[in-house]
C-alpha cells in the first residue's frame, strides 16, 4: 500500500530528481535520506497544487492592490485655481511625512511581492516543498505587517483631512482639496486590499503546511 | 525502525487516545486512520515542545505589552493649571477617535491573548497536534494585523501632535500638553512591542507546523 502510494506520486510529479532512483529500486528497507513521499496521495497533492495556484493569483492581486494604492497616492497633488501675490495653494503627498512613508511602504511591498512571485511558481511545481513555502509565510507576514501599519497610518492621516478636529484645533482641509482628498482615500482603499489579500496568503500558506 | 520510534513517540504521550491500540497491534499492515505517529522522533518531539513553551512565554508578552498599552493610553489625560472664563484646557485620549481606536483594538488583542492562553498549553502538552497550532497561527495572523493598525494610526497621529503641520496648518499641541503626548508615545511603544512579538508567535507556529 506504502509502496503503491510512492509510485503513484512519482508518476504525478516527474520533475523530482529525488524520486526516480527509489521508484526503480525494489528493496523493502526504509529510506532514511528521504522519507518526503512516504506519506503523499493523490488528494493531498491535488489539494496542495490547488493552493498553490490560488497562492499564485492571491499574489498577482496583492501587486496589483499595493502599485495602485501607491500610484494613486504618488500622484495626488492639486492647486488651487487662485493664488494670492505671494504663493499658490497646493497640496500633495510630499507635503505629509506619513503620506510619503505610505508611497514607500508600497513600493517595498510591490517590489517584495514581484520577487516572491518565483517561489510561488516552485510551490505550484512542486506542492509538496516545504522551504520555499515556510519561507513565503514568515515574508508574507513581514509584509503584511509593513502593509498594515502603512494603511493605519495614512487612514488616521486622511480621516483627519476629512473631518479634522476640534479639540486640537486642527481643521479639515478636505473642503479645499476635495480631488486630493478623494485619490489619497482610494489610496489606503488600495492598500486595505492589500492587507486582506496578504492574510488571504498568510491562510492558505498554513493550510498547506498543514497537510504535509 | 518505525516500529520503535512509533512506540516511543506513545510512550512520551500517552494521553493520545488513538495511539493506544496501535501499540498494542503487532499485525505489520499500515493503518490509514493513523498516519501520524509514523515519522515523530524523539528530537523533533523535544524541538516542538521547546517551541511551544517559547510560543507561551511570548503570549505572555504579548498580553503584557497590549495591555500597558491599552492603560497607557487610557489613561492619558491632562489638564492645564490655567483656565479662562468660559472653559479649561483638557486634553484626554478620548479627544481623538484615533486614540479611541486604540484602546479598544489593544482591549481586543489583550482578550484575545487571554483567551489563546489555553491552546497554547496544549500545544505544550501535545506538541505535535496540528489542530490547535494552525488555529493559533491563524488568529495570530488577524490579531497582528488589528495590533499593527491600530499602532500604525496612532503613531501617525502622535507625530502629529509632536511636529505639527505646517503644510496643512495643524499646529503641534505636545508644547501644551507635554503628559499627554508622552503618555501616548509609550502607548505606541508598547503596541509596537506587541506587534513584534506577535510577528515571534507566527515564525515559531510556522516552524513548528514544518516539522509536522
Amino acid at each position: 500500500m506504502t509502496k503503491n502510494s510512492e509510485s503513484t506520486a512519482i508518476d504525478v510529479a516527474p520533475e523530482n530528481p529525488n524520486s526516480g532512483p527509489i521508484g526503480k529500486k525494489k528493496s523493502t528497507t526504509p529510506l532514511l535520506a528521504a522519507p518526503v513521499p512516504v506519506r503523499q496521495d493523490r488528494g493531498t497533492h491535488r489539494m496542495k497544487r490547488g493552493l498553490a495556484i490560488f497562492d499564485f493569483v492571491l499574489r498577482i492581486g496583492a501587486l496589483a492592490a499595493a502599485l495602485a494604492a501607491a500610484a494613486a497616492m504618488g500622484t495626488s497633488d492639486e492647486t488651487l485655481p487662485f493664488f494670492t501675490q505671494f504663493f499658490q495653494f497646493e497640496a500633495s503627498y510630499d507635503d505629509l511625512p506619513t503620506f510619503q512613508f505610505f508611497v514607500i511602504a508600497m513600493g517595498i511591498v510591490a517590489g517584495y511581492v514581484v520577487l516572491s512571485i518565483p517561489f510561488s511558481i516552485v510551490c505550484i511545481v512542486r506542492p509538496h516543498a516545504v522551504g520555499p513555502r515556510l519561507l513565503l509565510l514568515i515574508l508574507d507576514s513581514v509584509a503584511l505587517t509593513l502593509t498594515t501599519v502603512a494603511a493605519g497610518a495614512a487612514a488616521a492621516v486622511v480621516s483627519l483631512a476629512h473631518s479634522g478636529n476640534s479639540s486640537t484645533n486642527w481643521l479639515a482641509i478636505c473642503n479645499q482639496f476635495g480631488d486630493f482628498c478623494q485619490q489619497a482615500s482610494g489610496a489606503v482603499i488600495g492598500s486595505f486590499a492589500a492587507v486582506l489579500l496578504f492574510l488571504l496568503l498568510i491562510l492558505f500558506s498554513a493550510l498547506s503546511l498543514k497537510h504535509h
